[in-house]
């Protein structure tokens, strides 16, 4: 069923312990999108530039299932970009500069073919216009967010409505933390579903991801790798991947408990790949066919 | 089949970010003995002073399965004593004091009695130490060691020598790093295999485990669980767990990925029933009945 995304796409600039990409394609759009296309076709609603590189619409158009007639190219605007510095140990990094450019403009429309779309994705920006993405799709039955600190220091009580709307949240451990005051991920996450999602998921990195859902609790670990180049992106690919595999599955009700654990699976197989290179490198090169392997691979490494 | 541990027992004092428990019972050999005890029986190599508490005494014989014979209680000597504040987010701690008491004197011997032992476990201490016990275990079919950041400081070479004797190695995240310069867990692990082992436990605290196998890799969350009072002795809970899982086992070949895998369970569950409480006061109400309900329930919660 139709899976929508709106998000960002940027130019990103990353440095990592062992290397670094100067202004490569980036952006919560573009990573989700382009894990999600693995399982059937995703709808991206962003906006860019007319600084946005040629070469950067070819990647995006590598993803085949991508459907980009919700990308705004805009006149005399410049293109979101953003760079990085990874600690040491890649679990946390620094922001080094951030030029919003479209960002700091109206926000794209959502086209009217778009409109019934049934699975929403609402990558991180203000709840307040992740709220207006979500009131223009009506006929959606699983809508799921994320969010980040600088939402819930600066904006909590529109990030409060937005979560009385959505089927649920994706969000980083401290992100949890800063939202509710709980530092046991468990609580947290429960104190979260009383703010109304039916389900949260708390991601923590090369440490895996906690679900809390209305009808129980799920723990994975990441899928455990030494080949680690660039974390970038591996949220909104682990999004993807979950996102994408809810929207192809034949569940009667994606959101169950058992339907939105198969899908963390995806999402954290999505994400492996992601970290294996910068920007969307190995995304271009990665297969279904390879998904499939190492999530039964990673189903064998977790079975007890 | 036979289980013997050697290890400390020690007179503790805890202060946590919810609480303090002084002059508690502690020790890694305690810690262990009490966790493998609910699968059979376990012997325990370990001296105390002679101001060991009666009390503490009555508490090592509730858990019935422990085979106090290498008990040694030493005239004129000290109980190991340590002090311990955990940090806010209960991930690290600090070492308020330690008394070594018995443990800077001559090791306890292990009985006559004790020598077809086939499941050894060597907890935390001097690797020259554990090698002694070690060699005085010939008819041992698996040999599982722990060690710290100390012995890895100061004691690498002796380290090195055990490595190449044992079957298992069981440490804590950081001192794989530090044992082997390598910050990823799966290298670390990889490195550490060429040492000697033929599988190696990396321990992450509350975000769980990962096992690196000569035939595989296996990764475990920990419980999610938000009942968390102190997290002393929850690695060895883990390790006797595990290793009372394994003693216990019908399987030909205890080594094996797939018994240490299923072993990890258990320990995994006897851990997270230690940290509900200080000291033993949650082990000493605890039923096998229980920790098969959960270690049932966890295996639920990761299944994907």
């Amino acid at each position: 069923m139709a899976l929508i995304v709106t998000g960002t796409i940027g130019i990103d600039t990353v440095y990592t312990p062992t290397g670094h990409a100067e202004r490569v394609l980036g952006g919560s759009g573009t990573y989700f999108a382009a894990a999600a296309s693995f399982y059937g076709p995703v709808r991206l609603v962003a906006a860019v530039g007319d600084d946005f590189p040629p070469a950067f619409m070819g990647t995006l158009g590598h993803f085949r299932g991508v459907d980009m007639a919700g990308l705004e190219v805009r006149r005399g605007s410049r293109t979101f970009a953003w760079g990085g510095k990874y600690h040491p140990d890649m679990n946390g990094r620094d922001t080094l500069f951030t030029e919003l450019g479209v960002l700091a403009e109206t926000p794209p429309k959502v086209p009217e073919t778009f409109r019934d779309s049934r699975f929403v994705f609402l990558a991180n920006t203000h709840p307040s216009v992740q709220l207006g993405m979500l009131e223009q799709l009506t006929a959606r039955t699983l809508a799921v967010a994320d969010t980040m600190d600088l939402w819930i220091n600066t904006a909590k009580a529109d990030l409060l409505v937005l979560l009385r709307k959505v089927d649920g949240l994706v969000l980083n451990f401290d992100e949890a933390e800063l939202l509710t005051g709980k530092r046991n991920p468990v609580s947290a996450g429960r104190h979260i579903l009383e703010m109304g999602p039916r389900f949260v998921v708390i991601k923590k990195g090369e440490h895996g991801a906690l679900l809390v859902h209305h009808d129980g609790i799920a723990a994975l670990p990441a899928y455990p790798t030494e080949n680690v180049v660039d974390p970038t992106g591996c949220g909104d690919t682990f999004a993807g991947g979950m996102m994408g595999a809810l929207a192809s599955s034949p569940s009667p009700d994606p959101g169950a408990m058992s339907s939105i654990r198969s899908a963390l699976a995806h999402g954290t197989i999505v994400a492996s790949f992601n970290i294996e290179s910068f920007s969307l490198e190995r995304l271009k090169t990665l297969t279904k066919r390879e998904i499939d392997a190492r999530v039964a691979e990673y189903a064998a490494m977790i079975r007890v």
